[in-house]
């Protein structure tokens, strides 16, 4: 099954605590795609850089099943550029810059060799650059997943309720469905938003784990503790990587199959804390990523015999 | 197996968003006890109020099968009193008034008839109440269950830390434990903090859940996500009463049966917070407990087959 991935391929500055780094590839986008290229190889980039955008790093993309055909490359421009600094809780960051760049004025082009692809991963963007890529879909895929942020709550509501309404998974963070269903209580947040569009709701909480919601079910994944987080840029959106990406290699969209996936993102996303930007991505083994499900596994089993 | 608990037995006053009481019974020795009181009848209370405490109330405590021959009563003098309003999360709160009352020179009892306890649960007070009970304890019990708090680390930490050293599990929040181990990680806390006495370290998450910690070996339990928390006092001396109530009926100290009393112990905290004070401890019975488990059960299962 193949997988389209529009979202933003960037450069990013990060300080932490305990150390900082330049200009370092990052982006939506590059997470959610070499987080899911560890399931699939059949993954289709929408995207767009600058020409200050080593070819190296396209090339390295297609390495990894990652087409390019969708990148587009903006000659005499810069790419999108983002520079944090976290806080000792490694968690809260303050943005030092945000440089859209070509990110600007967006255009997605959805080239026909993508036309066929069966999964669709709207990473964190522009709502409306997320309905265009929807709308220049000539068949609907079978899986639509949408994350957002609470960015676009505060300044592109209606655009943003458009495309939640065409979407079969939003995944955002525990504030966020909060502030969009104007609920304090997850579960009534939930209930909401199950509403608004999506048939489920895959809610992200960091270190506290992660919440699936559909219909009257719900699933609780945990967050594995860490003794350290090294880096935590990416973590959302290598979760969703991973996430999308089994389903789309596993072909199961049940209830059940979801809820294995969000385990498989939740471990994605373990990796990814323990370096710098996607360094830990880029070398993982199928064992490394059994041994880490493992974990989990032996995180939360406990055997109850009820009466 | 019996059980000893010491704490305190009180009056609270409580406001939440929602609605408000006046004086009602609370007290972190009532909320384990009436935990408790659903999984063994053999409990100890170590404890004292004023005259203004009713009879009647007192006469309920023995109806659960809590012996109250070590609940001082105090002529002339009036109980410990607490009054908190809560914010609109539900969780964090201002305590409006705090009148010590019969606290401030509490001296514990042990009466000859408890001295066969087997478990003894270690209330949240001063450190150096806790220590008198241990210490006036002719035989040192099977186990020992600490609970206590920041103000304690704030302003009794040599008192507070001579106690640590003495029990086998402790149990605290996030917060606190990072303060006392002086470490932001809840990995490396965990790992400090079972240098300083304890074998086991129970981390209460509120509604992140909790997590359990023992030589290398660590669980996760979540918590119940509720449509509606109507009064959370109490909620963490409840998890602590059904956690060690589960350990006492089972008679199993076991890392494999402790994660089943963290479930328990979440199950009956879950309970705890539907209603004002202890008003939904006070009718539970055992199909309400195992319903709730299995909803935990369902809560968290998974079934991943790994090569």
């Amino acid at each position: 099954m193949s997988l389209l991935v529009v979202g933003t391929v960037a450069f990013d500055a990060i300080e932490t605590p305990f150390g900082k780094t330049d200009k370092i590839v990052g982006g939506a986008a590059t997470y959610i795609g070499l987080a899911a290229s560890n399931f699939i190889s059949d993954i289709n980039l929408v995207s767009v850089v600058g020409d200050d955008f080593p070819e190296k790093d396209i090339q390295h993309l297609q390495s990894r099943g990652i087409r390019t055909d969708g990148l587009q490359v903006k000659d005499g421009e810069k790419s999108f550029f983002w520079s944090g600094k976290y806080h000792l809780d490694m968690n809260t960051r303050d943005t030092l810059a945000t440089e859209l760049n070509v990110l600007a004025d967006f255009d997605p082009i959805i080239p026909d060799s993508y036309q066929d692809s069966n999964f669709l991963m709207l990473g964190n963007l522009t709502p409306q650059v997320q309905m265009s890529v929807l709308d220049r879909m000539n068949s609907r895929p079978k899986l639509v997943v949408m994350d957002t942020m609470n960015f676009w709550m505060d300044n592109a509501k209606e655009d943003l309720d458009k495309v939640i309404r065409k979407v079969d998974i939003l995944t955002i963070n525990d504030e966020e469905a909060r502030q969009l269903a104007d609920e304090y209580s997850l579960v009534k947040a939930a209930n909401k938003i199950l509403t608004m569009g999506p048939s489920y709701l895959v809610i992200k909480k960091g270190e506290h784990g992660a919440l699936l919601f559909h219909e009257n079910q719900v699933f609780f994944a945990p967050a594995l503790p860490l003794e350290e987080v090294f880096d935590p840029t990416g973590a959302g959106d290598t979760f969703a990587g991973g996430f999308i990406g089994y389903l789309a290699k596993t072909r199961d969209i049940s209830f059940d199959n979801m809820k294995r996936a969000i385990i498989y993102g939740s471990a994605m996303a373990s990796f990814c804390v323990e370096k710098f930007g996607t360094e830990r991505l880029q070398a993982l083994s199928s064992e490394d990523i059994e041994e880490r499900v493992q974990e989990f596994i032996d995180l939360v089993q406990f055997d109850i015999v009820l009466a």
